[in-house]
């Protein structure tokens, strides 16, 4: 049976002690496949409460983006009442994400010993516990040596911070597997994880390590793939990426375009076959220049129709504006209303389960769940809250 | 008790039908948590056997390093009897992992009758099953618009297939999610996740499409941060990124240049205040033309010298070539013996469990597993293996 019902996580509760990307999209994802994911930020908002992109309010899109779905409890995390307040969570739930530097009282080995089989899930920047963020780790890591225009000599960023992306799916990863073995063994796990880890063992993955040890050195392609033939070409009016993966693509992409012939005279005047990856690569330049008229001479959907019905692998370029203009036909995005910014489309998970199209639950405001989670979680009196409200222990919903 | 011996994916078996970057990444991250994961391959290969970066020994250096501690199996799948054996296997395992398109008698609808229990997990490349890359996707989600040199009029795609790494990881998450809802439960989970849903949800959840549809339009900023003081500078023999993420940054940056009293004058004269980070950001060019100088005039060990026990967010750009020469010192990395390939560093998972340093496997051999696993899985005995073999029904090691 699906699980249309019951989320997949139901019954996990997670502390999250964290900022910025990596860890909350770590405790997001968990959040959106039912577990209840509790935020605990310092009264006033963690570092990234003010992060860019505002809404005209003020208020962070990107905070607002990275915690949805979660509850929000804040709490003085420079008092050890508040301090012991968080601890006695974590205790409870017995999982803790975090990106926090360790405070007193809420360092692993201080939890552990209030809770023997505690799942301690921690985003370090490097292994041995340095500072670094997507941008430091993506300039030591050499991707961008290779990224950005052809001929270029500078490094090229890139803007998507895809390291913390990764990275904060890897702490979902590893706590996930974490608790599978606690369900089936009854132990705890410490657990960590670097973002220059990620960032490496990724390039590693790739392939991208194992050639430059091997002394190859490869080139900035700019738009265009590596090992195949692929590139971005000028329509009409704006720009396609096309992608060849396959000898069938190929086929497709030259007889779609009407240069099966020339395409096969090539072949033969060069001694070259094009049904490799290896040749569509080395002979990409004559390949681009035969195909590009035809895109010249044609709009994006001339293009489009061109296509339509071949395996050619092809997007149009879009900005973001235009991205925007469409999400009401994307069944992934879904209206929220967030407070202080109002109502916008979210996505839900990307992750799909059963037939259901779930829809995406907005970010709690900051301290929000705060005396409710005092309440049920820690079954602390009214009486009690109410006090440590008034003396600034926990925080007051904003 | 830290989880030394027994990995947390222990028992768990995935069956793998799957090529190119997310759906293997998906099964590696299992694999290297300790579960038995068998991707299966057409006799001879699926379409990402020769993907590049090639070795001189034209092996795959990219197959060989996402299909790390997997087993290998291969069978003629374009056979009936080719195809029941996988789907028995499947059947055993209760988990398949795929992004291939769905085959007679391996479809989800036909394993799952005989394994009611079956969690199916599924790349797709868009929502209806239409066709989509990391390349193509990019295109379409609108980061290239805004990604690459400042003032450039061309997107810029990433190097690094960001989307497919995340669709993997996104995979990997997906299962482990619905393999506790079945030891919870009993129940299995059909679970879907979309290449193209992947990048637009972390477009959403980075904040970036909320702010298009609030009409805000984030201009291209080449290596500079958005909404903060951050981007690359020029050093005497290389470049170095420095980002400013909170006032002690700042704070910690000016004093550590010498700049304290600059900035302060700046900041006078402008009436901004430069603990915000609205400020840092709308002065960065006035800001960076103040810290340029510092930078030109040191090599980058100099500036790495100065800036040292700071707070300052800042690493040098290295290329490739300099990343695979100080790989020796990762702890992440060990020596693998890759058949047809030979020794060299490759990653180990970046899920750090205890206080372990877990040393990599190396990838199967194509086929390397199949007698092994027909044998200890299906109970074939080793006449009909060798008959199955004989007739091509499944591979031989390569």
């Amino acid at each position: 049976m699906q699980n249309d019902v019951t989320p997949p996580l139901a019954g996990l509760r997670v502390i999250e002690l964290s900022s910025f990307v990596a860890s909350p999209l770590g405790g997001m994802t968990l959040a959106q496949l039912g577990a209840d994911v509790i935020r605990v930020d310092q009264i006033g908002g963690g570092p990234d409460i003010d992060r860019w992109p505002l809404a005209p309010s003020g208020r962070s899109l990107y905070w607002a983006g990275l915690n949805k779905g979660k509850r929000s409890l804040t709490a003085d995390l420079r008092s050890a009442e508040g301090r012991a307040l968080v601890a006695r969570l974590a205790a409870d739930a017995g999982v803790v994400l975090t990106n926090a530097p360790p405070r007193d009282g809420l360092a692993y080995e201080a939890l552990r010993e209030a809770r023997p089989d505690l799942i301690h899930v921690q985003l370090l920047g490097t292994r041995d516990g340095g500072n670094a963020v997507d941008y430091t780790v993506n300039a030591a890591v050499g991707l961008p040596s290779i990224t950005g225009p052809a001929g270029g000599a500078e490094p090229s960023n890139h803007v998507l911070p895809a390291w913390d992306v990764a990275c904060g799916l890897y702490l979902a990863i590893g706590l996930l597997a974490a608790e599978r073995h606690r369900l089936r063994t009854g132990e705890g796990t410490r657990l960590r994880v670097a973002l220059s880890d990620v960032a490496l063992a990724t390039a590693g993955n790739l392939g991208m390590l194992a050639e430059a040890q091997l002394g190859q050195v490869r080139p900035r392609l700019g738009n265009q793939l590596f090992g195949d033939f692929g590139r971005d070409f000028a329509t009409a009016d704006g720009r396609v990426m096309v992608a060849v993966l396959t000898a069938r693509h190929w086929r497709d992409l030259v007889a779609a375009t009407g240069l099966t012939e020339v395409a096969a005279a090539l072949e033969r005047a060069l001694g070259a076959d094009f049904r490799t990856a290896g040749d569509r690569y080395a002979y990409r330049d004559a390949l681009g220049g035969v195909l590009a008229p035809w895109f010249a001479s044609r709009t994006c959907a001339e293009v489009e129709d061109g296509l339509k019905n071949t395996s050619v692998l092809r997007s149009r370029y879009r900005d973001l504006a235009e991205v925007a203009a469409g999400l009401h036909d994307e069944p992934l995005m879904g209206e929220i209303d967030q407070p202080g910014i109002g109502r916008h489309l979210a996505p839900a998970s990307p992750v799909r389960l059963g037939d259901e199209v779930p829809a995406p639950a907005p970010a709690p405001e900051l301290g929000q769940h705060t005396a409710e989670i005092l309440r049920d979680v820690l079954d602390l009196p009214d009486t009690e809250i109410a006090d440590l409200r008034a003396r600034g222990v926990v925080g007051e919903p904003v």
